[in-house]
């Protein structure tokens, strides 16, 4: 088979040469000269680096690569264009003629007329090696270059697409966009450990503040969209938070980003609820929509059987249980846990896991958590005899807590007797209101199968680990 | 007038009571009613907040704002709906019929059947007072409170459209967009003083590192953008930076949000300077056509003249001079500097403002600059006898160095005398490549035409500040 496709090449390349004059070439991304339509010849000009070469006696083929597709670009050349400095890696400049291309693995590939070296690349130093899968963890060693294969190179481009997605849903939906602050003289709930910060070199007279306070990276920026939620009704945020926990997990690290939203004026869960679900579907679909093949490569070789699990998750409303619910589902498992479930006890990751499977693979909100294991500001449901909050959780498969949100309490006397920090919001015009917040690398753990979260952020931080 | 007006409505009112029974009222934000076309007097419901009181015999008109709008709803009331708590701030949800307005200053307005009252506001202690216009500097004592007045509003929401003009710019061009770390091991460019951290409590033994390096803050997202278009010929990023600078100036924060992109295989400064006026034109073309009513309040009342002026900027071409003519026009000045112009030395504010100004008030792009005043990683231009590099700073009216931007020195034995911290990233597949950064907040400052960036951030933080 493959002698023949060559020969037919020799053949077209004799008649073809000498080349006419012509015009500049237009230079095109791949993924546009990979998607023309109708394809008469036209010349072009294609950027990029080389995925891979291999060098016939009349024929020279080369796949070159631009970061605008999973695909490459397939270039076939007279093997007098041939040039050992042609190696994976290196970036070449390529004008020719785009054609409809006699093979059947592609629709289109380019007869290279000139073929530039811009830049070489030694094979043997360069830690992508032609034609190897390297493990995950392996190319978590280079950050610099751990883009340059296809596995990353689709999971960023979906982050991309992504991010896209859920700007366009809010803004959409009518929210505003605020950039809540990095820095905060808060130490917030007290979610976890903070990082605090200092000019460099003044870390050792930490009583010369430069803020006058002590600052703080942020945890959360719920407390200033609840600030805004006392102008606009609908407020969002998509930024990065911190956690400086000493931990290794496979679902933490010390910089994410969080999704995150209020709404003035909600009065039930069910209301969040619905903007959560639709916000996870939507994205999901504009992902899909947008970069099918990306999606399918993580789908085919980091997480099979994925795809099933995203439709399955995708066409079936999330379900809803409340947490008193869950645990006497828990209770009544014959399945041995290591913490033994308890009404009034934080839930854990077995029990999540427990919970997610139970209820079919499918999203899981559990609703209305004992008072006294929720943040102060969440709203008391004055209900009894066992004291609860209005706080929601979503539970995914594969990961666990992927959303968590509630109603904020409102009621100026309410929260008189809990905290006083938090007083001044509620003086002047009080209004119900509720929100939620969504680890984003989390949301594409869940999405693309992904193990580790330290594959889904371009550059993972964690302790022991900040590289570049 | 007003006397026949209300005697009219005391007329419409005395007839449509009692009022029918109805389905649940839709619930509409304050810019959908505002917009409603053809009103026949459905049945909505509306929730907000109370931006004006007139009471009078026989009727009651509100002003409800919910942050969807600068401008507010009228709400007219017959006088049996009045309550004493129906005061300046507080939180009202209302039902009733939208009617055509028989004034000429609104379409529409909402005839109210109900008033609830959802949270009370004690105007006396409420610092943000009734048809009261606050200067800016006392709106920036209550960081939680000022989002409540018109011109916060409106320059937050315009906030928010130009980021999310800025998303689709982006994307529209086939960027992809990158969360560049926040957390960095580098000490970057020497780009001023740096923000280290640490866990909270263990900034006293800065020798037992979280991250086994020291950790600052970012100061640009370029490094890591640059590794990303080693694989992306065309990449972004949008996120906060920081300067630990002692600096109180209107120009300055030290928390700041910067646009950044990196393109691969860019051989000249035209490349670059095309994509950052197409930039700053489609951002305010977007924010004109998507806010009017925001900007123009803004140039009516924070920067007179500054409408002209912006369309000046956006009708014209930007200019070009190379930073060698930038000192010979300077040296021809009639005017005095405080700082003597000179060949080799930085641009000085009293330079930029008199190099704009000299080219007529429009953004003007200087290029070329001195090899010693640029850092290691601008690409040589091989020029004599004065030596200089590919960089560009686009100067704008009013705000001074906007963007700053150039070619990357991407010949690796250029850089091999310079610096072995970037050597890596040009051994393997090097390529030409530019990138720019544009100052969030001072674009901000220079379409809106307000003069102090801390009202341009939703939560500045500045040396000695850093409220909530």
């Amino acid at each position: 088979m493959l002698g023949v496709r060559c020969l037919l090449r020799s053949v077209r390349f004799c008649s073809s040469a000498p080349f006419p004059r012509h015009k500049p070439s237009a230079k095109l991304s791949v993924r546009d000269a990979l998607g023309a339509q109708n394809t008469s010849g036209e010349r072009i000009k294609v950027q990029g680096w080389i995925r891979s070469v291999r060098s016939q006696k009349e024929v020279l083929f080369l796949h070159v690569n631009d970061g605008s597709s999973l695909e490459s670009l397939q270039i076939v050349a007279d093997s007098s264009l041939d040039s050992r400095e042609l190696t994976f890696g290196s970036s070449v400049e390529i004008q020719g003629q785009l054609v409809k291309s006699p093979s059947k693995r592609q629709n289109v590939e380019l007869k290279a007329e000139k073929i530039k070296i811009i830049g070489n690349c030694d094979a043997k130093a360069f830690p992508i090696k032609y034609k190897e899968r390297h493990p995950l963890e392996y190319l978590r060693q280079y950050p610099h270059f751990r883009c340059r294969t296809n596995v990353l190179g689709s999971i960023l481009r979906i982050r991309s697409e992504a991010t896209a997605a859920i700007h366009s849903f809010f803004k959409d939906s009518g929210f505003v966009h605020i950039h809540t602050p990095i820095i905060t003289s808060n130490d917030s709930e007290g979610a976890g450990e903070l990082f605090q910060l200092e000019p460099s070199g003044k870390l050792k007279v930490p009583e010369e503040n430069f803020f006058n306070v002590p600052a703080f990276l942020t945890v959360s920026g719920q407390l200033h969209l609840e600030v805004m939620s006392g102008a606009f009704t609908q407020v969002f945020t998509f930024g990065p938070t911190f956690r400086a926990e000493n931990s290794q997990s496979r679902r933490h690290l010390a910089e994410f980003y969080m999704v995150e939203a209020e709404i003035s004026f909600v009065n039930s869960l069910q209301d969040l609820m619905q903007v959560i679900e639709e916000l996870f579907k939507a994205t999901a679909m504009m992902v899909l929509s947008n970069c099918p093949e990306d999606v399918e490569l993580c789908h085919k070789f980091i997480a099979p059987g994925q795809k099933d699990r995203l439709e399955h998750m995708l066409k079936n409303n999330f379900l809803i249980i409340s947490y008193t619910e869950a645990v006497e589902i828990l209770k009544q498992a014959s399945q041995n846990f290591t913490f033994t479930p308890e009404w009034g006890v934080n839930l854990q990751t077995e029990h999540e896991k427990y919970l997610v499977k139970h209820c079919g693979n499918i999203p899981v909100f559990i609703i209305n958590y004992p008072l006294a294991i929720k943040p102060f500001y969440m709203r008391d449901n004055e209900d009894g005899p066992q004291h609860t909050v209005a706080a929601v959780d979503l539970l995914v498969p594969g990961v666990g807590e992927l959303f968590g949100g509630g109603l904020r309490e409102e009621r100026y006397h309410f929260l008189e007797e809990r905290l006083a920090r938090y007083l001044d919001l509620r003086r002047f015009g009080s209004v119900p209101h509720g929100g939620f917040g969504m680890g984003f690398e989390r949301y594409l753990q869940c999405i693309l199968g992904v193990d580790n979260i330290k594959d889904v952020i371009p550059f993972p931080r964690f302790p022991h680990s900040c590289l570049l």
